[in-house]
């Protein structure tokens, strides 16, 4: 029996929800350690997340999903639940650039992801070193125009086969197709080295650079068809002044990604992050 | 009848709670827009804040505290229940320095508070002036030792007659009495300029300066028989360097006492912040 | 005698610079308070600001610039020089949101801006109530497509016969004429209500929330011919979250919008920008 | 020879410091890249960094300082300087903890800091594995009441031996002597993982943590006899609430400390930390 279970629900608004919904919970033994809920009235739509014990609970893991669904379908409800037994399996993808990659695996070690680390996959063979040294499986796969579409396939094959749950892009400098990103909806998540929508595309830290600004940022969010544009988990800012070079804002930018990229995980792997229209709801 | 309801909920953890509370709303015809709950587990404590539409609402709003009643002894609970039409009235305290009692002033008619400033209080004449620009009552207390007991006393009256409900500390620079502050336990909100708990007592920014930090701070907090170290709502810093004198570090400053008293002032007022021990739950 | 003379100075990069400069004010029995170059390597142009006390200084102030002219042309140097006891007129552009004019204004009397304010000026009336509580002469120039050019004209007249040398856009809703400009050359400095370049144009708050960013900003930029696409001189951003309305991000904006602006005319006025290519250098 | 020398300046104010310290370097032949000073005015100081380029310098690195010797006496100057083809050796000293450490050598692989970490120094011989990865020599220093004296001895000679400038503790928790310290003055930088001088001592998190504070911080500073009191280089803070169980507090203190850790060690070697009394000017 696993420790905890995190409900997640989108459904729209009406009367009643966070009472039929703590009912079922209750009702069944649980006890409810954390409830958020968030409506957007405009939208007319109710997200919440329920993270209760199952010490005690009456309804066997495996089954309350079955159980919730008159539930569900009273209230046109759509959800997903979580059991903290439950250790999803995540892929990396990086490039050249290693310290999005390093500061992944090392905060993994630490302690703060609730998951395992099943691959490390890049386009170049640097990076199989870094992932030999946490004793991380690493796949290399080269990839061109020509070899594009026949290389994620087979990524995708490697992918399913190890039962991969989330693909994490640490700086990995290559653009996923569209068949590819429509195999992990909202579970490809990307680092962007900018503060989103300022300097989308390619090259943000000389965008930031010849534009003058005075703070700079990097934004983490799901990977959708259109590059940069995907609903955004989290952002961060760091001061520049003029004295800073491009080289200077690469390794401030440094930082910042590290950052926002680690929270941006944790935050998914926590089950904390809901998705609807382009945008997030984080119950953080 | 008001438009919303806001219960604030203080009670030893046990299963149900959520179930409880919200079936009451959902049975008598509420919709729950925000709800938030925190469980201290090694405490053994849960606070919760529910806010909820009464459009539809089948018991009145004067009889809700007395039907919640036997749910809240089932529940040891103890809990606080607020009107969307209930405006309460604030009282400002300040002293020579204009900035904070300037800057609540405006806040309160930019709408940022749901509150009416019933009156503005001082030891020195000074603050009359702006009072008036913005058309609220004025009382000068001047105070010396010898004149405090007996001015606190005529002040409190004055408070009780005027139906104030928070009392508010913008850069008040008088210590106030044990007594005084048992009449508005959690009531009276001061504005602190450091960061707590660094530079506790008088001229934090001298303390500051020369200890040579390289951020300063403000906290909002509740005022306690304890001064500064009352419960903490709200904190910020603003960063500074060798080449701030310390009347920089006092400009500075100033806008961070604004910004956080404000929030402070703003939290509580929405009825977002709950007690326990000496610190603060927030559900912002 | 003023007590401080500033020199800010542009140049082609070259041996000898500092040194000439340094000497220039030592020889003279200048002490210097304070000295900030900074040199743009790539485009081989050095910038520099210095501070220094004429206290004992053997040339009159009004003989300065002269005395520079020879320094100025070894090193085909361009120059500016202020002196401290020159107090500057600035105007205050402001159109129905008060909150950056009245602040302006506090900051004003608080000491923080070593100027007059001169006159408000607004197309519409509600300003000047703000401005007579401060003293401050208002002048109404209502707007319209067919009226604007002759307005424009009317303004710059009454500007010049105050002898304004600054410009502060305090949320002023007017789109200024190129002609209008060209006057006031990086004198003009305007509040825009996001981190620019995310979000030109109008309702950048309506733009924020569809977006759905985690940050929301305020960039203070010297106006030019190109909307929003000025020199920046300073930006700050604050966090947001779903919970957050349009609402909420206007409120939590209008503290952004205060700090930045203050810190952008509190930098120029202490002739600590200078501007190249499209970029501030600031000197803090 | 060298490609720039920076020369690090502290002397009684007085007229004519930067013209004679920029005159000896043009007159020299040297071309100023970056130049910084403050005076402290109500001490009666001046302090100074000038970064100047050395081709075409008509003193040879070595004799620089002998040849500045006459204009340090004739302004009671202290002074160092510093050549950019010396790659200073660095000891980092650790225990447990390895975040800082790793972060440090993954800083120093990414080109981040011009040193060479010559060795790691611990009390428990788990660093011993990171310090391998990374192909830095490892001492191994198991400290005891008794051995302490016997030990700090030991590695005294070993540093010493290596060649080492600077020592960094990376969450080193073991106190060093007196002694030890006097060998190292202003040359051992440790990482205080609270906002100084709130939370002096041992396990600050859990200070903060029963304090109710709304934000944490990390302090670099220069370690001296007195415990958590040397002069501060760098503070950062970041937000918690009331969510936040001690370890979550541990865990966003790991990034907090890496990142100032990170910035203070990289100051103290491009000769950016200048210090008086108990506090540092830092020309960033």
């Amino acid at each position: 029996m696993p420790e905890t279970a995190t409900l997640l629900v989108t459904c729209p608004d009406q009367k009643g929800l966070v009472s039929g919904i703590s009912s079922f919970i209750f009702h069944n033994g649980g006890n409810i350690l954390q409830s958020d809920q968030y409506t957007d009235v405009e939208a007319g739509i109710f997200l919440a997340r329920f993270e209760f014990c199952l010490d005690g609970f009456q309804i066997p893991a495996g089954a309350i999903a079955d159980r919730l669904r008159s539930l569900a379908e009273e209230f046109s409800m759509e959800f997903e639940i979580h059991f903290s037994d439950h250790i999803p399996k995540v892929a990396l993808f990086a490039s050249r650039l290693p310290h999005c990659l390093e500061d992944l695996l090392q905060r993994q070690q630490a302690g703060e992801f609730k998951a395992e680390i099943g691959v490390v996959v890049s386009n170049h063979p640097d990076a199989g070193e870094i992932a030999a040294r946490y004793r991380v499986p690493f796949l290399h796969f080269p990839i061109t125009a020509e070899t594009k579409k026949r290389q994620e396939a087979e990524e995708l094959r490697e992918l399913r086969s190890l039962g991969i749950e989330l693909i994490v892009l640490a700086r990995y400098m290559q653009v996923l197709s569209e068949d590819f990103i429509a195999n992990y909806p909202n579970r490809i998540i990307n680092i962007h080295h900018s503060f989103l929508p300022a300097f989308v595309g390619a090259k943000p830290y000389h965008q930031a650079f010849l534009r003058g600004v005075k703070l700079i940022g990097a934004t983490g969010h799901y990977v959708t068809m259109n590059l940069d544009e995907g609903p955004i988990i989290e952002q961060e800012v760091a001061r520049v002044s003029h004295r800073d070079s491009i080289e200077d804002m690469i390794r401030k930018g440094r930082d910042l990604e590290r950052t926002v990229l680690g929270r941006a995980v944790r935050l998914h792997l926590g089950h904390r992050v809901l998705t609807y229209g382009n945008k997030t709801v984080v119950f953080d």
